[in-house]
């Protein structure tokens, strides 16, 4: 079985960046949930609800990340993001960022939890059968 | 009649700043923000729902801002932020930031639209009475 | 003689919303600025120096921005970018965000004055003629 | 010997949130990041040099961090950051987020390197004892 991998070539905004001159280490979180956005939308499928809330709820359990090389603003980038395991209820995918050389910048994981919201609270929910059809089959970059 | 103002004593962020080696511009309107935050909060009021969706809805419609002196990491000073007009639905705030030496580093206005959420949309509505009572007394410095 | 613009197609990021479900307005300026990051972006010539700071340092003076319509998590757009004056020391930039149908999301401009870091005061400087001449070709969107 | 540890009262700003309704994880490593500034300023050492630059270069080589419960748009909460060991260039910080009931939100650590900045280069180097002996002793919360 092949998990799901996307690759996202992006490039460093200049906000992204801090005053050491190198982009702000919290700046790669969101581009790991870019990364996963693009790995859980199923065409066809809106990926949010009318009232804004995420088609799939997917909240982080646990983040890692190391950092080999810094970045620059306006430097272009590939963040290759890949289901590495799906369980009842979870996922964990990791992440790595490389230089258009092919430097390696940064590598991470993130383990999420599929889950339902009822009046606020977050209730851990098996994941639905159309998303882990979708999480098993090989994608392409969609950005 | 006096219209609510609100001080708040902030210190910049490491994150907050780019590799111009100063605050990243953006910023500015998440503090303008904090400051709208500090002036809608009601003692006694949740300022959410169960769903995390604000109790007071204040989309912006128009923000301004000028920007005169820089700020440094790290660096503290002081957002003023100032309810100038009231209207049936809208709110008109201006916020202006200084230095611990009295430096004027920048000056803004937001104009905001109270509105309900139905099924998703921002529907305008008048601004509730609870809240504009709260608003026409002047507060001071909560954080 | 026609002043730059560029168009930039950008899907909006998961942690660009807020809990009201829309995007969080202070990510429109991170959006004007890589607008801005394109229109000034010189083939062969590198966009920071060597310690990270940009090869031309554009602190914004003054921004305004209306807002029409809301964006949320995942939507794709397009951001129009356009160069409108060029003074001795100063650019001003309009910028305005369409949904793909079409739809009018926000508008905006941008005052900046080109500088140079000296001892890290920002001191007005002329624009120089590679960025002047760069600035009033019509270019296309590279991103 | 006592490693210092600061104690920092915080409040989520409503760009902090995003539309699932909760803090966006990506927010808690700008929180920390505070922690650590607060652990490192230095009483009458200014925190940057003139060009911005940070007084000690201390990049992440590695960070991680676990979710416990989620955080909602103006809540209070405090961040407890540790420094837990002291290499001869590296440092380990730990950090906890409680909410003001003593509810357990987030917990992580920093791997960190102290470093000089050599023509744009991060080049590692011995933390200075001006700065070990600081985080050799116990400190109050300074925000």
């Amino acid at each position: 079985m092949t998990l799901r991998e996307e690759r996202l070539r992006l490039r460093v905004r200049f906000g992204e960046t801090d005053a050491a001159g190198i982009v702000f280490y919290g700046t790669f979180l969101s581009w790991f949930d870019a990364g996963v956005s693009n790995l859980v939308r199923i065409p066809g499928t809106p990926s949010t609800h009318k009232d804004g809330k995420p088609t799939f709820v997917l909240p982080i359990a646990e983040v890692g990340a190391k950092f080999f090389s810094p970045l620059r603003a306006d430097q272009e980038f590939d963040l290759v993001s890949t289901i590495v395991k799906i369980g009842t209820t979870s996922l964990r995918v990791e992440h790595e960022a490389f230089a258009l050389d092919g430097t390696r910048i940064a590598a991470g994981f993130e383990q999420r939890v599929h889950c339902r919201i009822v009046d606020g609270d977050f209730i851990k929910e098996p994941i639905p059968d159309v998303l882990r059809d979708h999480l098993t089959k090989r994608g392409k970059a969609t950005e």
